[in-house]
């Protein structure tokens, strides 16, 4: 298998798959394209059918979407327990790394994982736009405190045991972190939430992204 | 089972996982909430955890996004065959699927569902917006021949058979009608991306949905 990905320091979705395969045990090869140069942008649109990535060469086929590629090696690494075993357990494990899939667009077009520009969060400079962002904000701590005190017992991850879901949220662990937001002023007072994301940044394979970024 | 739904003629992301719920043949309920009424968004924010629809009630457990529904009605119905059975459709019919749950979004922006909207089909309005639009059609156009041609012989669906990337596809095939958009022009020269827009809104399901909204 080979993983194609856009440049380590940018590309939030790459790290995703990334994770989820260094999870499985699985033998691949990374290649890594800077999107920014033109050969690395035109590369990108000759490997890639959406034109983005990441994308997961295997068996001849190339799969994009990091969700897709997330499900696929669940099915092909049982034994790397992606999905938490619990049926409801799994059924909100599934809702919560979705919500991430296709939400937060706030956080995510104004927070980006740039590490040049400015830190700011939202909760220093009241703006419509950071209205938007702070509301995404409020709600990750809602769902980070609501699943790590129902089904968090078993481990230091959102459900207990690393799974999909941690892979979804480690970038967003990378903009809490980089834009200096204070989940306490987004209701997690005791900080349960900021341990989860404290979690999510010393995990040994992100540890192992962020030294190759 | 209930599935709580925004008003049928507006809200796209409902239709998903009640053409899935359908295709099972499963026992289930509908709560329609107009969240264009100061009740019907109330009670949305009450009974959704991310005060989006559609939800769904099991178990004693509210379950979001329309792709964990569509994946829990998956493994509780293994006799529907809501994806594909061979291995490589099935990658790909994922890649599909999670494409549009998050992807594409210039149409779904600008060509909503909105049944009162002024139809301009993008071509007959070139302007930066439309050239984004333009582009999320031709990419449509793209997946859809290439699927329709290598997996479609066994039915007249993305795979052949119905699938899940059709539940997620339907919403997309009436705006397709409504803005009257020639998918000629957007490389489906011989029409088999349009055959394949014709065959999602004559799906017996999708009719009764019709006639309800």
């Amino acid at each position: 298998m080979e993983l194609i990905i856009g440049p380590r320091r940018f590309s939030t979705w790459s790290l995703r798959p990334w994770l989820v395969l260094k999870r499985c045990g699985a033998e691949f090869t990374v290649r890594e394209l800077d999107f920014n140069t033109p050969e690395g942008h035109a590369e990108m649109l000759s490997v890639s059918p959406t034109g983005l990535v990441p994308v997961l060469k295997v068996d001849g086929e190339t799969i994009w979407d990091s969700m897709a590629i997330s499900v696929l090696c669940a099915e092909r690494f049982p034994e790397a327990k992606l999905w938490p075993a619990e049926a409801k357990a799994r059924w909100l494990a599934r809702s919560a790394a979705c919500e991430m899939h296709g939400g937060f667009g706030a956080l995510r077009t104004h927070c980006t994982m740039n590490p040049n520009h400015p830190m700011v969060g939202p909760e220093r400079s009241p703006t419509p736009q950071n209205d938007a962002v702070a509301a995404d904000i409020r709600r990750l701590v809602t769902l980070f405190r609501g699943m790590r005190e129902r089904f968090g017992a078993g481990g230091d991850y959102l459900f207990g045991e690393w799974s999909v879901p941690d892979a979804f949220f480690t970038p967003i662990a990378t903009r809490i972190r980089h834009y200096q937001i204070d989940l306490a002023q987004y209701g997690d007072e005791d900080g349960v939430a900021a341990t989860y994301v404290a979690a999510l940044l010393q995990q040994p394979d992100f540890l192992e992204w962020e030294a190759l970024a």
